[in-house]
């Protein structure tokens, strides 16, 4: 099964509509202020994508300037890993030209996502170098529409409280939610099950 | 920070050197072929790349057909997701233009790994559509170098093992292990810890 090295290129972007959604150069002071980006992000991506209904920032601690954004983008990228905090944390990188986000010469950065992360998110999360974890809706919000979460267990929380990583969950979780009902309701592919 | 949206796409691909390694053509008919193929591509990562000691690759689990290759990216893209297992599975998924590789249309799909999957690769093979996990080298070898695996425990295999995922380990593991070694004694990166 040869396939030329031209194949072997992934290319890896937003959604057309991203920024009339996303205003760059806002400074978000609270987590709400932060997680109702992040819910805007997966209520477009709903709508005008009809993809799964998470979205996730990266910001700036101090400055609560934004550094990326990400919105579930498995189904339209055909690629399982590419939830919308995988996006958020591989454009941040990009963005920052360092395979860490903790590297001496960066400011502190944080993940705040519409939902709890997945085994997957949750294990990026900490190889990113993020200081700061910030969550909507929760694990069994998610379960409760189909959505597996994987391997996640109270320990893993403290695997990545052990290293440094501050987690704060639950935060605008019944607007969270309320997109991942509208997805249901529309639909929606529930794709990892 | 406005940046533009040029910024807002990431290119991802294999190193220049990749299609002098992988005979894409050639039929992997066991566990040790595969693994040899995978720690072939992670030491050539260590020699050519001065990249992390890690090589993978997806194949059709009945024909042994090889579908995708990954080696560790993270100091080549500065991106810290791009394990590779990250990167096979993500290769994969655009080889096969599916987000999941146990599509109804398509055949059976295995991942196989020079070592033991850290907690994101191990929720992103769930999610992949594989329906095997083989590795060579343990979480042990991996930590005895410095490098963090992240939150797996043993329930995380059981999570894997009840959703219908053989997973077989340690194949090929001196192999695999005397490249992290050679990694080390050349003063490689250890970026996660």
């Amino acid at each position: 099964m040869y396939h030329g090295s031209t194949v072997h290129e992934l290319r890896i972007t937003y959604p057309s509509w991203i920024e009339t959604v996303v205003d760059w150069r806002r400074r978000y002071r609270t987590d709400e202020e932060k997680l109702d980006l992040a819910i805007a992000l997966s209520r477009d991506n709903v709508e005008r994508e009809r993809g799964g209904p998470f979205g996730a920032a990266v910001f700036e601690v101090a400055s609560g300037a934004l550094v990326a954004v990400g919105v579930n983008s498995v189904v339209r990228l055909r690629n399982s890993a590419l939830h919308a905090e995988m996006l958020a944390l591989m454009m941040a990188h990009h963005q920052r030209q360092s395979f860490t986000l903790a590297a001496p010469a960066l400011p502190a950065h944080e993940l705040v996502t519409s939902c709890e992360p997945c085994a997957m998110c949750l294990g990026a999360t900490l190889w990113s170098g993020v200081m700061r974890l910030v969550f909507g809706a929760r694990r069994e919000d998610a379960e409760a529409l189909g959505f597996d979460e994987g391997p996640v267990f109270p320990e893993s929380y403290r695997y990545l409280r052990d290293r440094g990583i501050e987690i704060v969950g639950g935060v605008r979780r019944t607007e969270a939610r309320a997109v991942m009902h509208q997805y249901l309701s529309r639909g929606g592919t529930i794709y990892n099950r």
